[in-house]
């Protein structure tokens, strides 16, 4: 039965992933675990009172559980009181069974991918993004658009991506002047170091080039390196790499350099545009009328109103 | 002769708008004056030397002069040296001839928020958005964008606001849940209160009412008094200030609250986008390709390059 | 018995209000309620172990318990191990037993409000001022000066606004040119505005008001709507205006707009005297001579030192 | 003639002190000088053109000129046409003639000072307090309260002083609990290290010392230094040099330590209340009503409307 | 057996210090407490279930132990569960047992120490130093070097002093012009005040002086006080009191003045270095090759990567 | 005759190189040219009064002037009055005679540069380093180290990497651990991204790639591209990227990320160090005892004091 249509009262016996995991110690000193469970509908938070050490040491972050227990409900919410789990071996699993997916399939996304690299009207930027997406492709298709997020999505990373593709397709007509070709790549490729950054397209968490080198800087080098290669005219790769190293906007929030072409201003705004919508809906989306939303931490950790409609 | 048209050596005789002035001495103690002149079409600097006390009395900034000289280049730049002058009556001027205009002749832009209004579905905000704009009707429709710029045009202010119109309409559709009657509403008041921040339609300066309470506050203000008039439900009032007092996005940049509603961001976002992507734009028109801009203010001081195409 | 006479080992079984309440986890996964018990004479901690669904759900931050327990002495403290609560029907209660007041008699408070009234010269300042004060009277004599402080009080903000009123006539004299009846109006207007951004007198939240609107700008609005109605001289709308919306002196610390008269300048600071000097003498009180006290918030999270004579 | 009865037209045969001076050069590339000239009842601007090197030698900040010149108006403003000047010799001139003096006469703020001195209750703080002032009581009676503006008049130091006295003994009857003697001996000596800091009563200028040391820490230094002499109590002495250390509230604006006593935050407190009234009534005086006064560097660089009454 | 070789399922009874306290509450209310108790070798956490009342109060910050407990390895750490607990006579207690000290024996530091103070050639400076350290010399050879890292050792202010020594002497051969004396003084005395900062070398907290006045202010008083009493030369006890009062670098970082004279900048900037250089290092070293150590607060909170070699 | 030698009166007949550049206006409205005229000895100001516009227009910064002209000495600095110039052939010009060089011959430099790589013990390091210092050597050893300078010299970029690693070699003995082959590379490697970045070794501008990418980045793509080519194991290429682009130590100081292992510490570090050390000394230098030096722009404008001696 998916999490998300768990009632008090049942009890349940399947499979889940280990999400996150902490330890507590009871009054008499015994450890017990909080363990977040997650299929693809969902999450809901586990106890596993009286762990013996022995069982302990099966269940990690990342791991696949066969699950024993009771869904109980607890100040509002379900939980689940675990009572014995049994180690799943990978390979007999399903992952995306157990991995909420973007809100459209991933078929769709990969065509939108194909179609929008073919509107690339300059071959040079058209060949440096087709060849840089092939060298990360399975990534760049599967990986999440964050780590600090525990909602994230498999094929978050490229649903941010074609989604900030639409929000500039609806802008571009307004400002005529605009590089478009330039523009296509860039989007296309802005995020595509993450890919690096992060270490896994399930629970990923930061790899030591993501924190030593920075995915802007990690992407910058890899255009760089692929444009002497191609012997594509340097002015052509610089206001790339320019657009990867400014989409941050400012040095405190991680550019490596401000923007400087209209473009990387064009690319920065329409990002940071998208991410905060999205973020906000997001928020708003399991909020009463009439209510705020919990803190956006990304967002100034502000709450936002819904309207009474 | 227009401006735009002036050419080395020319000897002019023709009238002005003085939009700047400020005072040297030379090295013998006599005071001489460099003006800012302007027509329709552009910005010249004029030097008075040896100006007699009695002529310098009759130059202000704002005043109309019959101004007889001589147009000469200096280091690449076309200035006038100043023969003589004469004040001219404003009755008998036609301002038009001596402000830049929008791009759009002011006839289309007032078809333009007449159809935006109609657009706006909702009978109260409708109701609202067009009082208020009637109250300040002749202001709003010729008043410029802002005091700082030299160059800002008449009817800036409205051309500004279907700007924003513009690129609101292009990213509602991607984002369906907003209420767009709202942020019609809310896009034709944001800078509505400007009609009172400033002086006037020419060379305006910040009134007293714009340092001590802002245009962001008197509108607001303005929203209430007549929502509690027209007895309007007061959580839709609430919304359309709340718009107003935080489209600055953030206090230090003169916002009085923070966004808090997602028609908030958006609006503020949109407006942010759209200002920015203008400024740029201008900046960049006169630069040559390979080169960088002049630095501007507003954007951090900086300077953007044109690519060499 | 009041709850400033608790001691070690003593039973009780009498009413208190809820101020606040929190759950936590026993070993064996039960829930606990630690409940925030409130009388006019102070707060004590009570425990509530092994509590049942149908127990806990009758017990709410706002509402009156008639409980029974034993008070006993852990780490220093008194707390209260609660035995069995019983909900009460909040007409049988008398508010004012339940909450702590603020120093001096409400009597006495609304005599010196009035009188202090009185003390507006102007006619039109004098009138704003009663008509403003008139439609919230209620709440400006019961309401708490602040939500954040748990030990806040009822008509703390009646009690605040008149000593700012004592501490601005100790210093009128030594600055003779300002404006007195402006001052005056001011300050009984200045957080007047609290009444709507605050839900109640009784532990209060922040109303969706005072977050979309905020206080300062509520208040500014219902100037300008009142001064329009009574078709008071601008001018001196705009100053009193400009005093409500400038008294928290800087952006960052919510202010719509900074001080630019001699007045608002004078209003901010008076205000941030009285109100710096009150947390510090609150903090110190309950402090050891050669003792820090605890941190305090608004002051920068600094300890202050109780010299030790 | 005093420089304020100056009319244009006039010519006039008078000593100045010379406050300010800066060269420029004409187009013949001749050097002219701009002399700031000082009496007692204010400051004229000088121009000496065709400056002969064996005059110009003569002329210092800080030297007293005999002057043979015009006064002429220019742009609203007087200013005098330099024909020739001699030096005088310093001890030939009474330096009152050519300072500007606190509005009370030294004397008076002589008898004030010492009442205020026997208000001091603490033997102790009486002590710490009267010898540490006649070590530098020439000084501390003549010296400015600042370097940087030049209105700044003789005597400052100890007029803002006495008008901060005024300011704490309006406030201690509201906050009962304050240590008196502890306060007056503070502000007496809060400033009192600027006559270390300054290098003079007359145009003075930062000295070494000022820089390295700074005026709190160089004051804190000597209270201590006395306090081991004279063997007065460690605590006593700490909580003085507390103030003293901390009256500039934060380290941003130069304060060694933050407050953290309840007399500190008094201290600081009134010190910056009376500082600011003080600066924004100075700029007001001059303004006309219904106009904005200068910019106040002090006060971020602000202008103050001055109510049209 | 010393703290550092104990195994999983030893039973101990031996002394210990009581680094550290705190206090849980168990599932059925009873108080329960975590002890970091600390030999010479190291620390391990103790947990003391079900703890009579009586024998909680025996029990301090500071106090030393006769334990009677079991070590059990939990989640890949020791700790010990503990049984009972005897106070013991801290006179009969040898304190180097309990606390770790630097890596160098003290005998050798003092002799270190010795032979740097030999190193002062300006005979004034020399005085100035021996004198103030003379003065708190059995506290000098003592004090950790600061009070909020747990595992600071005994004469740590010491080691750290002439680690920095090391780091100048190593640098002054590139810097020639460089006045040795007044930098060696200057080292040797910098963080001396830091005996009066902190109440003891065991266990130490901030003492009333060390937040009221600061260690460097404090020092600041001292070197001034004996200068004067010396009679020693005012500009060479100004520039030593400067390197004293500016080597925080900046009023953010606690700094009374900015560094102005280039040994000013030296001494922080060796500070800087060393203080930092040891930071990195001693979280490296428990760290494995591949991985990040901890998070350094001092460092902004970063992590460091340790190379895989 | 060298610059360093002129004297008041004398006539000059000689080349100079331009290096700066501004003109100005006469009283009569004709142009004169302010130049700032440069051999290898120093700089002096020349003015150029009633220039003719057509030899106004053969003076451009970076061009060589024969020039006739007289010294005078001008409010005790000398200046050259400029009677007429001639434009040299660059190619009849000997460089090293119009710019100022390092305090040691090129020559030495380079065997200390050819020694510091031999240093290098890691091959991969080696190779690299070597690699790309060979792609830029002569650009390397001319460049100077900064453009905002006018006083920077010829090969300022190597003599400033060299004094460095005398910095880093002082230091490493003091902290064993470090992996020198690393930062002997890095060092060298660090600022050489700066032949990129500036235009050229003479009177040198930001180029457009300095802008847009940057000397971090840039550097960083290279080190990418070449481990790439060179197959050189990733951890260690990562590690020397990460120094490059952490060198600046901090987001709003340039740096792309923050040091995140020890040796990008020191590195950071030790450049921090050099940098400001020389920087003191350079502005002392010409400062008499007793006196401050001229604010240093970046050391936060700070004026360092000269002691007496």
């Amino acid at each position: 039965m998916p999490i998300k249509d768990f009632k008090d009262g049942q009890a349940i016996k399947q499979a889940f992933l280990v999400n996150a995991l902490s330890k507590g110690l009871t009054a008499s000193g015994q450890p017990y675990l909080t363990i977040t469970l997650q299929d693809k509908t969902g999450q809901i938070e586990g106890k596993f009172w009286d762990v013996k050490p022995e069982i302990e040491s099966l269940i990690e972050v990342g791991s696949f559980l066969l699950l024993d227990g009771d869904v109980s409900a607890y100040r509002q919410m379900l939980q689940v009181r675990i009572n014995s789990v049994q180690r799943l071996n990978p390979d007999s699993i399903r992952l995306e069974e157990f991995t909420m997916s973007a809100p459209v399939p991933l078929k769709q996304l990969e065509e939108e991918l194909a179609s929008t690299i073919k509107k690339i009207k300059d071959p040079d930027y058209a060949l440096l993004t087709k060849t840089l997406i092939d060298q990360h492709y399975d990534a760049f298709i599967t990986y999440p658009a964050a780590v600090r997020n525990h909602h994230e999505y498999t094929s978050g990373l490229l649903y941010h991506t074609l989604s900030m593709i639409k929000v500039a397709e609806s802008l571009m007509p307004l400002y005529p002047k605009l590089n478009t070709a330039l523009i296509y790549a860039a989007i296309l490729l802005h995020d595509l170091g993450k890919t690096v950054e992060f270490t896994g397209a399930v629970i990923p968490k930061y790899s030591t080039e993501g924190k030593l080198i920075g995915h802007l800087q990690f992407m910058a080098s890899k255009i760089y390196a692929l444009g002497e290669t191609l012997k594509i005219d340097r002015e052509k790769v610089m206001l790339l790499q320019h657009i990867v190293l400014a989409h941050h906007g400012k040095p405190e929030f991680g550019s490596a350099v401000t923007p400087l072409t209209k473009e990387a201003m064009f690319v920065h705004m329409v990002d940071d545009f998208d991410a905060k919508m999205t973020m906000v809906d997001k928020a708003l989306e399991p909020t009463e009328p009439g209510q705020f939303t919990n803190r956006i931490f990304a967002l100034d950790d502000r709450s936002f109103y819904k309207a009474k409609k």
